[in-house]
């Protein structure tokens, strides 16, 4: 009944979505929206601003399990405490930008996740005002999921979902390391 | 670099994760780790307490696309609202549990998903002190991840992770609807 509800209200609405908060859950919940979309044949995209440098678990799922459905972009340089030349840095970061925004207008994916923008924002690397101009004017029936800490209050404001994955416990502070499968 | 810290500080260990909160990406956080997971060949399998009478998206990209990697067993009866025989919906719950149980016993799988599992639990469907004390007792390398609302304090503190996906805004608030790929 609930199922017949739902398709009955269904307007499609590609909706901006920001996944943000210091805990984990941000990324990884992208890519389970990308798997709940490749489930009904929508085609989705991961470009990732910061990541890069280390092989994450999704890569590999993406590119031999899901790779009709589901692209991920490794274009960053590492995280920011590995910044050596900030100019450089800054720079590639506007390259992914660039990208990222031709990748929306292309109209080739129902979902476009620019993976770790909000820090990108936040670190000034990118200007809050230029991300939300093109946002305001996307083809309307494009998702669009922007994930990262401290997401820019202006974006909340123009966004029509917006989570916080707030830490409550994490097994770092308790001496226990990074899990495979879980964070990377 | 990272990576070579990473590996080199890797300590197996089966974590206790909970994802909880009113906001959304609980469940695709989980699927998202499931994916992740499948990159390094782990198998992971999600057992659904609530959901079984909406169709899912993640449905279909687990059965055809990451079967080797990734199932999804819905055992719920319907969301709570929808209950009709609570004496009857709750036979179902402990049987999920059952199930549960043995699923984590059986070592077959690296991460188990219990899904909607707390708010079995928070309307009393199902005892937190059965539930921790099993966990307490499982076998040491399997993750175990437990989504949905209101997850038990107890459950907290026992836990190695916990994110509180928290919702600072939502387009059903605004009149806009289910998205296809979004949120089912």
């Amino acid at each position: 009944m609930l199922k017949k509800r739902i398709i009955k209200e269904h307007k499609k609405k590609g909706l901006i979505a920001v996944f943000t908060g210091n805990g984990k859950g941000k990324t990884t919940s992208a890519i389970g929206n990308a798997v709940r979309a490749a489930g009904h044949g929508m085609k989705s995209i991961m470009i990732q601003f910061m990541k890069g440098t280390i092989h994450y678990g999704e890569l590999d799922s993406a590119n031999k399990l899901l790779k009709k459905y589901f692209r991920i972009i490794p274009m960053g340089k590492g995280c920011t405490w590995e910044i050596k030349d900030k100019e450089q840095y800054k720079k590639n970061i506007k390259k992914t930008w660039e990208f990222s925004k031709n990748i929306i207008l292309s109209n080739k994916y129902s979902i476009v996740i620019l993976d770790e923008i909000n820090c990108a924002i936040s670190y000034g690397f990118l200007n809050i005002d230029d991300v939300i101009g093109f946002l305001k004017k996307k083809p309307e029936q494009i998702h669009v999921i922007l994930t990262g800490r401290d997401a820019d209050k202006k974006l909340a404001e123009i966004a029509d979902l917006v989570t916080e994955m707030k830490e409550i416990k994490h097994q770092f502070k308790k001496g226990i390391s990074a899990q495979k499968g879980i964070e990377y």
